[in-house]
């Protein structure tokens, strides 16, 4: 098993994921600020994965706090809180996790020890959480792929597996699930630019499972579903609104434009921490914007000439219309049902 | 002015297409043989600059040819013709130019002195009537693009420029008359993987004409749509059947498909030697598969690991129905009256 965050011996290791798949390296992360970096680099990245990092994060941060006093310390780990918060600012996770870890302090009346022991419980709950449901979210997606062909092709985008999680992957847990009953016969992986993520991480995850991976560059998808090689598409989500729209990696939407325009089943895969009910609709998801070094230079080749000018968001927003089920721990519903995931445990 | 391909010496001179946009490079060609080279390994690229390299490819051929024999030269210039064909099997100038010189050949009842002269005339009558062509393209393109807003910002895909053809380019020959019209503010260009010929070459000649280009990751463009930042789809072709079914660059009809999701107009800019009516539709235009090389290696780093299966499709078919109007030299056309480009000079 793949877990990219551990704690051990009073620290978090991580597995840096800007070296894979050429290197696979550990990361000891120590200190809050380190983990903000950490975040912020993308040595850790997938919604999941930086919730669980950004908990661990804020105990880093309290264990930091060199006072008895409740009240200081409450203030001070708030400041923790506002840093990784201003790390990356689509993933709803990152804020989720940090909000628990923050309700926790604040509901603790015990001393400022007794705080930190219960965040870093926290911390490992949240972390130990995730891999539960992404296990729950495998096997739900599961249960929700098509049923004819008996053996299928799945295609995803970007890294929404183990690596992106406490382990085991949403889009990627849909698939591990599907290789395990022996339902899957290859994944198509896109490549997903800027960053690569589906040729480096996803490629890499399922090399090490054994599962047959086909990379293609992004805009091979709708030739290869028209070719009838795909039988259906699974991403995971950085931020799902109340009605269903899902921002995810860029390239998504207009994967699930082709997929519609193919009939091919699109499904989100993302545990119910990605969902901001606060949110009406996608239109309010805030869009990260990144370096435009990641579109022009790959390794130590610059693509471009120079007097180019480029854009660079790192998300897009799926509508709901274009999502035939968003899987969660609790069962698949269709995205306008989304609220019934909090009511039951079956599929809706 | 850029001209790809440039009869100079005796000799043909190609901008190596390879090296740019970080070298400004010429190869020089004096055999059939390296002429085929050079297309296969696109030195030398783009349907309509294919087409007038390899009419010069059969001259470079026709004059290594040592015999007096009018039959004898006939049945070798066959076989240089074999050559050429054998170098890329997509694009349809590639076998309009080969034919249109080896009928020259025929036709010509002289001494093979006399057809040898009159092939290389024919080359550059080809060369020739491909830069009036784009020239033409231009303007009709230019012509046929929305009327509001005035200001338009044009998205297009690979390069379909100068480099592409004798010059002047056709989807980019539609950006270089709207730029000088005063109608274009900016091109979105596509970067294209996974040869990168938009973020490479199509930026490279927006920059040399001062025209502000935005490169973008090719998964980007839908979001760039949804965000209005798109007035118009222009792209290329490197084949197009009777239907108006269009073989362009990997990618198209993925955006294709995203334009229509967003009622955004895309135009296909071609000149008529691009179009094969024998073929009655797009599923029999055969796709050329490249090597996987040019997915999972940038430069000198390698993306992927090892134990990864690729799949390298160069081109794929826009249905007819995806397309607003197919540019040509005689006019702008609904892609079911392409027939009628033929008999008319006017947009129809």
């Amino acid at each position: 098993m793949l877990y990219p965050v551990v704690w051990h011996n009073d620290s978090v290791v991580l597995i840096d994921q800007t070296r894979l798949p050429n290197e696979y390296a550990a990361v000891e992360i120590h200190r809050s600020e380190d983990m903000a970096e950490a975040i912020r680099t993308m040595i850790v990245r997938g919604a999941p994965a930086i919730g669980v990092a950004a908990a661990y994060g804020m105990y880093l941060g309290a264990r930091e706090i060199e006072t008895d006093d409740r009240q200081v310390f409450l203030e001070k780990l708030e400041q923790v809180a506002d840093l990784l918060r201003s790390t990356r600012p689509t993933a709803v996770n990152l804020f989720w996790a940090i909000g628990r870890m923050l309700k926790t302090a604040y509901e603790i009346l015990g001393t400022v020890a007794e705080i930190k022991q219960t965040l870093l419980e926290t911390a490992q709950a949240i972390q130990l959480e995730d891999l539960q449901t992404c296990q729950a979210i495998g096997d739900h997606g599961l249960a929700a792929l098509p049923k004819t062909p008996e053996k299928l092709t799945l295609l995803t985008h970007c890294n929404a597996g183990a690596l992106a999680t406490a382990g085991y992957g949403t889009a990627l847990g849909v698939v591990r699930s599907a290789w395990r009953e022996g339902r899957l016969t290859r994944v198509f992986a896109d490549e997903t630019r800027p960053r690569l993520q589906g040729a480096k991480l996803t490629a890499w995850e399922c090399v090490q499972e054994g599962i047959p991976v086909t990379v293609i560059t992004d805009n091979m998808a709708a030739h290869c579903m028209k070719q009838g090689l795909i039988h259906a598409v699974v991403v995971g989500a950085d931020r799902i609104a109340a009605n269903g729209d899902t921002a995810n990696k860029i390239g998504t939407y207009s994967l699930a434009i082709v997929a519609k325009a193919h009939n091919i089943p699109f499904f989100v895969a993302a545990p119910l921490s990605t969902v901001d009910f606060e949110l009406a609709d996608g239109s309010q998801i805030p869009i990260e914007e990144r370096n435009p070094v990641e579109i022009y230079q790959v390794g130590d080749t610059v693509l471009t000439p120079s007097g180019v000018e480029f854009y660079n968001p790192a998300f897009d927003v799926t509508p709901a219309e274009l999502i035939t089920a968003i899987i969660t721990e609790n069962g698949a519903f269709a995205p306008g049902n989304l609220v019934c995931a909090y009511s039951t445990g079956t599929v809706g």
